[in-house]
Formats: C-alpha cells, sequence, structure tokens
C-alpha cells in the first residue's frame, strides 16, 4: 500500500534527489507546534475505545467527505453536539457498523490527502497492506480493535513510537491546563505543550463570550468590566501559560483585520462589547483592536502570535443545530491582508524578537500579498498550507507560489494541526516528502546545488519550525 | 497532425499509464449533457452550408482571437444580429475569401485549445494531414465544402459518427420545443435533449423580458401579474420539458447570490420586477430570490439544477450593438460563492435526490470556495472547468485544486458546451486525455493505484456524468 | 556555477526541445522596451563606486530579504532618503563591511530569482564560480571592485557587451532629458529612450504634486490652472519626449479604474484638484478620467500606453520615513480590470493602432481578466509578468494560464523593469529559458510543432517586443 517513492515526481532526475534529501530528513523527530489533540489523553493515557471512535467519528476531514455523497453523519455515530442534537444519539450505533459503511465509501477518498494519511496509519500501526474495501472492513476492524487494547497502543506509546520531540496543543484562556500540569507531575518525559487562543474571549459572537469574560475576571481577580483590567486579566492568562510551556499564542478570525484605536475609543469599544451594547462593526473592529493589542503582548513576554483567518465557520445551519461545531461545515473565503494588517505592522512590524505567522486558506494571496510581506517585514513569517491546503498538491503550491518572493527562511517548518493523533507521523511524513521532492526539482533544473538542499531539507523539517516557535 | 499521446505528460512512465487509461476509455460513447447546439439541425437534417459557415461564422472562439489582432468581423461574415448591424452585410462576403483570412491568422491560435479541436475535425473528419496555412487554403476549403454536400455530413450523420449517445441543448422557457419533438417524431434513435433555461424571464435586464414573461403567461394560462401565477407558470413550463425529455435546467446569472425572502416580500418584489417599477438592487435580488425557488422546484420535480454564474456579458459596447450577443465579448468576473449562496443552501443543501452543480469562470474559487462546498453538502457537484478554462491546462489546474478536497466524486464528467458541433469529439478528447494525464501523474506517484485509475477513468467519462445529470 | 541546462525541465525529452530552442534565441540582441536605469549613467560613464554600490544600496529585490531576517537596512548602507532620515548616515557605512553582512546572508535567496541574476552577474562579468559565501565574501569584494575601475565595466562599455539595442527608461512628465539629449548628442551609438510617465502630475497625492503641475505649466507655457491648459501642456510634453526618441508611455496606478466623465465634469473635477479642494473619491476619479484622456491621446500621438496597477506603496511607514520610496515596502493588493477598464476600451478599445499594454501584480486576473480581455479588443495587450512575479515560476505560470485564451501574439515579450544595470542580462537570459522551456513542453506533448516553437521562440525574445513597442 505504501510505495517508498511515493509522492516523488516520476522524472527519474528528481526521482533521485528527492529520495536521498528524503533519506537524510525521515527519521529526525517529530515536532507539532500547532494542533488540536487533547492533553487529556496524555494525562490519563487510557486506551481509545474502538476503530470508529479513533478514525471516524472525530475526523471531519473523513466524516464531510461520506457527507456529501449522501451518508447520514447519524449512521457514523458522530456525536451530536448542537443545541438541537440528541446526546444520547450515538449510543445506538454500532461502531462496526459505521466501520462497513466507512469501508464501503473508502473509494470516495481516491486523490485525496486523507486517503494517504489513513493508508498510512492502517499501514504503519496495524500492518494492513491490503486497501480497505467493504470485504476487508471487518478484518480492519477486529484487528485495530484488538491493537488498541495493547500498550503499545496507549497514547504515550503513541507519541514515543511516533518520534515526537514536542507536541502543543490548543487551548482557551480560561483553561486550567490541569492535563499539561497532570502529565508534568506525573514524571513523563513526553513534552505536549499548550498554546494561547483567547477567541472565546475576544469574539463578541462566540457562545458563552459574557461567561467567558466573567470566568477570565474570576481566575485573575482583575476587574474585566473596563479596559484596562480586561487587558490585564490577559496579560496575566499568559504567564500562566507561559509558566505551564507555552511558547505561542494563536487567533482564529473571520478575517485579518487589525486596527490601532486612540486608548480612550478603544476604551469605550470595550465598554459596549463588555456590556452588549455594540453599534454596527463593534464586534470586527474588536477583534481587530485586539490582534494589535495582542501583537503588544507577545512584543512583551516573547509569544510567537499565530493568526488563522478566513474560514466561514457552520456555513451548514441544519448540520450545525444538531452536530455542533467543527463537523466539516467551515468554508474559506476570500482573505485580505494587505490593508488589513497595516495597524498592526504599523505598530510593531518592525520589533525586533517579534515573530508573527499567518496562516491562509486563500491561496490566491501566497504570491500576491503573504510572499510580499513576509518577504520585506523582519516579524512576519509564513505558516504552511493550511488545512484544505494541506495536501501534496496544496504544499506544492505553497512552495512554487511563495519561495522565488519569501525565499525558504520567511517560513516555518510544517504543522500537522490535526485532532486524530494517528494521522500525526502520516502528515509529517508527507510533507517531508513533498518538500523533498520541490527541492528536489531545482536541484535538477540547476536552481539550487544539491548541498543546499540538504541544509534546507534539514531546515524545513526541524530547524526553522524550532527557531521560529521557540522550541 | 495528431500524434497518438498528444496531451500526454512527456514523462516516459506517466505516459504509459496515460495511455493505457486512455485505450480504454477513449471508444465510450460522448454524453453531452450542456451545450449550444441547433435542435433544429437534427430535426431538419440539411447539410451546412460551406466551410466557413460551419467553422468561422458561429465560434466566437475561432473569430474574437482573429479580432483581437485586428482583424474586422466583418470579412469574417459575422452576422451582425445587433440592433445596430446591416443584417445584409454579411451577404457580400465570399465564404473562401473569409476563410483565407482565417488560414493567414491560423497561427494566433498555437498553444490555444481553438488549435487542438480545429486540427482534430480537420484531421478525423476531413482526412487533412497537413495544418493549415495560406498555401493550403483554398485545398482546405475544397476538401471541406465538397464533403458538406455528401450525406456522411448531415447531421444526423455527424452525431451517430461521433458515438453521441445523448446531446443536451439549451432552450428559453418559452420554447416550443418543437424541433425535439419533430426529432422524436421522425424515429430517429438520437437523443437531442432540451433543457430548461428560464434567464429571459429572470433577468429584468434582458432583452425583452416583459414580452418574455407575457409569453409565458399566455402559454401556460397562469396569470403571471403575481408571483403565484407566474411559480406555477414556470412549474409548468417545466413539466412540459420533462415531457420532452428534459432531465435538467440551467442559469447563466452574473452572480452567485441567492435569497430567502419572507413570502409578502417576495410576492412585493415580483410586483415591482413585473410592473417595472423596480428600485436599486431589486433586479439582482429577483434573481438571487428565484434561484432559491427554482432549487425547491428542483427537490419538487427532479431536475438537475446548473448555475454559471460570474461572466459579464457584451462588455464591449461597439461590437455588441452592430453584432449582437454571443460575439466573444464577455469577460468572466470575481466571483463569491459561500455569502452568496448560503440563502439556497441553509434551505435546500441538505436534501436528499437534489442535484445542483456549480460552474464558474472564476479559478481563484475552486481550492477556496468551491471544493469545500462541494466537500460537504450532499446536493453539490461541481461542473468540468467552463469556457476560457475548457482547456488542458485549465482542466489540469481544475483537477489538481479541486481532487483534494471535493474527491472525483464530487464532479460531473466533463460537458463540451459547444455550439460547434465538429468540435464535440474533439473536446471529448481533449477532456479524456488530460483526465488520463492526470490520473497517469496520480499512479506515478503512487497516490492511487492502478486499478483504481481505470475505474476513474470510466467514472469521469461516463459514470459521473450519468448519475449527475440522470441519463 | 550556471549549469547549461539551467531551468530547463529536468524530463529528457522536453530538455532536448527547450535546449535547441533556447540556443536558437541566446545570441539575439536585448530588446529593453520598459525599466528604471538612469540616463545618467550614459550619458556621463563614469564607474560605479564599489560592489556595494553596485549590487546591494539601490537593490530592493536585494535588501528587503536581508531586512525581512533582521539585517537593519543601515548596516548596509541604504541611502536614507526619507523625511526623517539622515543623509549622510550612509556615509560612515564600510562597503566592504556591508558585503560581508551580504555574503552572510546569501542563503536566504535559496529559490529566489535574485540568486539566479546575481550568480549569473557575477560568473558572466567577473569570472567568479564558487558560490558566494562568507569565506570568500572579500575575494569576490575585491575582483569586483578592482574590475569597475577597468574601461570594460563602464556603462556603456556594458550596454555594448550586453547586446542591448535598446534601452528604455522611465521619466517623469517634466523631465529636461537632458541625459537622452547629451547621450544623442556625445554621438554614442547605443538607444537609451526616455518614457513618459506622468504620475506625479496626475495623482495629487504624489510628493509636491502641486509644485510639478507649476513646473509643468512654466516648461510648457500652457495655463495649467484650466482642464483644457492642463492637458495641452501634457500633449506638449508628449511631442517633446516623441521628439527625444519615445515610443511609450507608462502609467503607476493604486488601480486600473478609468472614467470617462462629460466635459464639463472633467473640467470641474480638475479645478477641484487643481486647487485642492477635492472631494471624497475625486483623487481616485481624477486618476480614472486621466487614464482615459491619456488613452486619447495615444490614439492621437501613437505613443505605446503601459499600465502597472495595484501596488500598495510605502507600506512601511516606519522605514518609508526614513529611507524614501523604493526600499522594498511595495505591496500588491487585488486588482481588478474588467469593470475598471470599460469606460477607457468603450471609447478606444476598438480604435485600429493603439497598443495598450496591461501589467498585474495579481495573478489570478490572470486567467479570470486579463487573457479574455486581450483575447478580444485589439488594442490590448499582455505585458510580462511583473516585479514579484518576474521570476521562473512566475513566468510559467503567465504562460499557462495566459496562452490558452489569449494565444501568444497578444503578449509582449520580455520586460526587464530594473534599476540594477548588471542585472539585465541575467533576466533576459531567465526569460528566455523559461520561454523555451514552456515551448518545449508543448512540443514534446504535440500541442505545437517544432518548427512552430522555434518561430515563436524567435517572436518572444525579439518580434513581439519590437512590433508592440514600434522600436
Amino acid at each position: 500500500m505504501l510505495d517508498p517513492n511515493r509522492l516523488f515526481p516520476a522524472e527519474p532526475a528528481i526521482r533521485s534527489v528527492a529520495a536521498r534529501l528524503y533519506d537524510a530528513v525521515k527519521d529526525l523527530p517529530i515536532i507539532s507546534p500547532h494542533g488540536h489533540t487533547e492533553p487529556r489523553w496524555f494525562a490519563e493515557n487510557k486506551p481509545f475505545a474502538n476503530p470508529t471512535a479513533l478514525f471516524l467519528q472525530p475526523d471531519h476531514y473523513v466524516f464531510r467527505m461520506l457527507y456529501s455523497q449522501g451518508v447520514p453523519l447519524e449512521s457514523l455515530g458522530v456525536p451530536q453536539a448542537g443545541v438541537k442534537g440528541d446526546p444520547h444519539a450515538a449510543d445506538n450505533i454500532d461502531p462496526r457498523e459505521a466501520w462497513r459503511v466507512f469501508a464501503k465509501h473508502y473509494y470516495l477518498f481516491r486523490g485525496t490527502p486523507t486517503r494517504l494519511w489513513l493508508d498510512y496509519a492502517f499501514s504503519t500501526n496495524f500492518g494492513l497492506t491490503e486497501r480497505l474495501k467493504p470485504e476487508n472492513a471487518d478484518h480492519y476492524y477486529d484487528i485495530i480493535d484488538e491493537a488498541l487494547q495493547t500498550p503499545e497502543f496507549l497514547p504515550r506509546s503513541l507519541y514515543e513510537r511516533f518520534n515526537i520531540e514536542v507536541l502543543s496543543t490548543t487551548d482557551t484562556a480560561t483553561d486550567s491546563l490541569e492535563y499539561h500540569q497532570a502529565i508534568k507531575a506525573s514524571g513523563w518525559k513526553g513534552r505536549i505543550l499548550p498554546t494561547f487562543r483567547p477567541d472565546a474571549v475576544i469574539d463578541a459572537e462566540y457562545v458563552g463570550f459574557k461567561e467567558n469574560i466573567e470566568k477570565l475576571g474570576a481566575i485573575t481577580k482583575e476587574d474585566v468590566t473596563n479596559w484596562k483590567g480586561y487587558l490585564n486579566a490577559l496579560r496575566q492568562r499568559r504567564q500562566f501559560f507561559i509558566a505551564n510551556g507555552a511558547t505561542a499564542t494563536d487567533h482564529g478570525h473571520l478575517t485579518a483585520m487589525t486596527a490601532d484605536l486612540p486608548i480612550d475609543e478603544a476604551t469605550r469599544l470595550y465598554e459596549r462589547i463588555y456590556t452588549g451594547k455594540t453599534e454596527a462593526g463593534d464586534i470586527e473592529l474588536f477583534q481587530a483592536q485586539m490582534l494589535t493589542e495582542l501583537a503588544g503582548m507577545s512584543v512583551e513576554d516573547g509569544l510567537t502570535m499565530q493568526l488563522h483567518p478566513g474560514s466561514v465557520r457552520n456555513h451548514n445551519l441544519g448540520v450545525y443545530e444538531r452536530f455542533g461545531r467543527d463537523k466539516g461545515c467551515d468554508i474559506p473565503s476570500p482573505t485580505e491582508y494587505v490593508r488589513s494588517l497595516r495597524p498592526l505592522l504599523s505598530k510593531y512590524g518592525n520589533e525586533p524578537g517579534f515573530t508573527f505567522i499567518l496562516f491562509t486558506l486563500d491561496e490566491t494571496t501566497y504570491s500576491r500579498e503573504l510572499a510580499p510581506l513576509a518577504g520585506h517585514y523582519p516579524c512576519l513569517r509564513l505558516g504552511p498550507s493550511w488545512w484544505f491546503h494541506d495536501s501534496p498538491e496544496g504544499m506544492m503550491r505553497f512552495r512554487e507560489q511563495v519561495t522565488e518572493t519569501a525565499g525558504f527562511y520567511n517560513t516555518v517548518g510544517f504543522n500537522d494541526d490535526t485532532r486524530a493523533l494517528l494521522s500525526i507521523p502520516a502528515r509529517h511524513d508527507v510533507a517531508r516528502r513533498v518538500d523533498c521532492a520541490f527541492l528536489g526539482r531545482l536541484v535538477a533544473e540547476h536552481r539550487i546545488d544539491e548541498d543546499e538542499a540538504f541544509e534546507l531539507a534539514s531546515d524545513l523539517t526541524v530547524g526553522l519550525v524550532r527557531k521560529a516557535y521557540k522550541l
């Protein structure tokens, strides 16, 4: 199922360079500076329930494709976490039946990265070498199910087997970080680091926004009824995250808009946000102002800042109401960076030591906006191709469209950004192969020398990510 | 002129897979679910007048390129169908002279799909093997002219020789479908199916809009002075189209905007549209509301719905006034889908059995909007690369940018979308070759297995189109 | 350092065609119809000061990349030409030290066109064959420094050695063209032609706008207090430029917006612009109106018109204030052409003899807007991939995305657009190689014949540029 030359260009001269480069980086440790795995897994270190609970139910990459071809999410046992969902609906789903539905539709993933990740996980973890299909669905299920009950498949064992050096999670500003602390207290050597993601106390449309703010005040003992206290509360939480190992923040905004308001205007804006008496545009403006404030905090405390803009969340209202967030219904939209980031960059763009990593779901911005910005501002770095573009063609487009203007050294290596633990090594493997394929072509076309390509392959795999995320 | 390996990548490993795949699909029947040929041709089955009338005068792909390099449309005998045109201007044009002008400028088509289509048509239909050039213009003209007078070149013979299984035309909502009926009555076995395209009774800026609405009322005996009667009239016409073989509708809108107004607002909006007392934004809003209404009708009656948005029609006013519509002056513009389609998709996006096929002239939407939408909503499918992008590079970009997120099975095979009958097999041949080239690369890079590629090649050629268009 | 097959695809069949094509065009003369070299260099014909002054300090492609990785512009001796800059700051910079900083960071340019240009310049001009690195920085410096003092490295010698046939500069509307005249008077045979670029008397936000207008009036003795006099002054200056060899104009606007106002509205608009009593939108509208006026003047006097829109200038305010314009802080933004150009094209788009060359920094417009426009309007031609996209991948995307709709003959060959004299042959060499690589693939895929590819290679190198710029 896994050819040793997979994802390398077929042209023999390029393939041969790519394979040599890959050979030099394939065994380097995995550094995963941004993702959505659960710290609880590593704190509790309990076995995963069954193949369906591991591979299908949490992975929106998988079930959205099945849904797009008419498979009801109910039949897969996807939890109904939405306000109109039935929380017990999944109880009656036989995970083996759900797995059979999956196997029957496995052909839908042809040509997708999900297929590459799954084949890799099936093959390297469970020794399965025949492509999943309806006829072997039960065999697959039995093999995986049995393995999951063994100590080799506990979360910590997987972390170690995958040769992970560090794994960052994504945590709300008010998180207790109890699982991170429990991991540390346990004496286990795995590095599971929190990332400060304050969206839920910044986006006034976030579910439970007001409660989140009050919780922020209660935890920090700051007076969050006013602008100054609110900012201090955030500063305090950042220090708490830093004390628990965080090296970065992350921000998921609808746009990349930033603002730099005079303090009195910002003060009044916060009042309207806090009291819920918002005027038109306030909610977006507040998020814009906060990006600049957070950049200032990063200049102070050294946390690397990440921005993930441009996703229209929960586009399918019916699915959202029943199943809740993160159910494959988030759709990218055009995203503007040049004018949007100007206020923030005018204030902090030339600050030494500040690192601001930009992501995009709008590939048109690679060559037009992001590479020119990152090829000029000292603080800016470009995150790898994200989400829908975390794929062989997507990664190749990223390199082809970014490198000539921003070079390699204004990028930051790979992020797996996943909720699916078993996909981590698969995703890093794809990234390493595609980077080596790109470098192989540059060598074969005499655009860089081979000794440089070896240095670059290593930098793209471990060097740049360590530097950008201070790991 | 036609190398057997044309359009396959030069790399031998990929070429060899591509050629094997192509060999398996090259003789499958042509299914043409969307295009602009004339049903009258097949009803009357008369010979085409001459080479110029067949290849130049109706094909805006051809004459717009000549015009862009200073060749007057008058010299080609393009009919002056505009309000300021002279309807008899083309009478004095010697078709042979026009053909010579064409031959003299044939080099302009180097690197374009038009060149590929024409070479294919010249070679396979007329045995012409030397590239068209000024020196052989008369030879070409004589050979083609002579052939056109033979029974082998009558429209029905061509349909049969081209191995067409079904050919859909595009017809206004008020069309009598007399030619479709005549074809059926004739006993000829060719399947020429109508497609319901109601733009002329939905777009209030369409020439003759009010007359079209009145005609709609007269034909259906519905009271089109009010919203309910107007909708019923459309429903009735859809039934008439269905009775005459239609399986799909088609909608050419300036944008993809949809709306879902409360019934009283929609009622008043229609009144303003009907009486011509429109306010700012009404015309666009009415089209937006109608897309949602039409989707609802498709849910009821099962017609597959197609949307072709984003063309700024008749951009060159001078040419439009003299020569009329469809003269190569339509220019694409940026098109937004995510927010635009939300009202329609919120209402009908999860309906089982509803098929809604999206097209675009804005390639930036492939990976950013269309693939994520189609990779989630059960009703959505993506039409093939359209018009300016119906070309080898365009098709390859479509597959490269769509497949990783939407897979192959949320696409619908190929549409030739042509007015040029002789280009149909050429266009399908290009599409099959490019799909096989893409699949060949995936196989050579070990991203799919070769047995899957054979299944996919067949699905992309006939399977998906039959399913999406219910043929 | 320079492999003879560099930039050709690795696939042997394609490479072999590409190499044959390149062999046929590599020694053709350089025609440089648009760029930013100084006519003064050729008038005075003095030696360049030192390697740093030649390669680093004037080239924003170079120092912006260093700056993006934290190298202060001060340490490179970049002149502080901004309002808050210290004009003597660079006096104390040792050029050799600056060169060492450059050498230390040379690895940053891996994968960028700057690296290709520099390696070419180092190798072909100075016989340097080992890649620049910290260890050989002084050796490089010494070799280049010594060469610059020899007659072979005077500007006129370089022009001749580079086999330049014509080199166009870019000059403000009020320029005296004294250096162009001095060159002519000197009897030297080099053709250094001015280009009429009136931005500074059209963009009311340009530094010194009012003074520029007054200067325009003073030079032409026209009454520039009114619209008619202002237009006449521009007409007069165009005649002066034509008398001094100009064949083209150039316009750098923020957008591609054009307007066609009634004369009384235009008259009043100019009054508001002239008196500084502008209303919201006036400044942009005036630029839009002026593009149409200038197109009309080109119809009259035959100057080829160029439009370079879409750059947000001086994005980094801090750098701008200290260092001034053209310091790598210009960032592209989305650019619309279809609706924007309609007023101008409606008026002059079908005029015989009018040539209007469009450039873009927004690659999304290649296939969506620019190729369809150029593939229809007789006046339109597409300039080569510009600035950030003047690179191997960028040029390849241009050909791939433009050719199928616009063909090759609606493009105009290559522009080097450079301030860096030594990069001119390097840039033309890259363009010739990439064009041959593209043509080689078309031949290998049997999309054009090899004899056509030879003709095209020559047309893309010299034929199209001569025709479009009337050289």
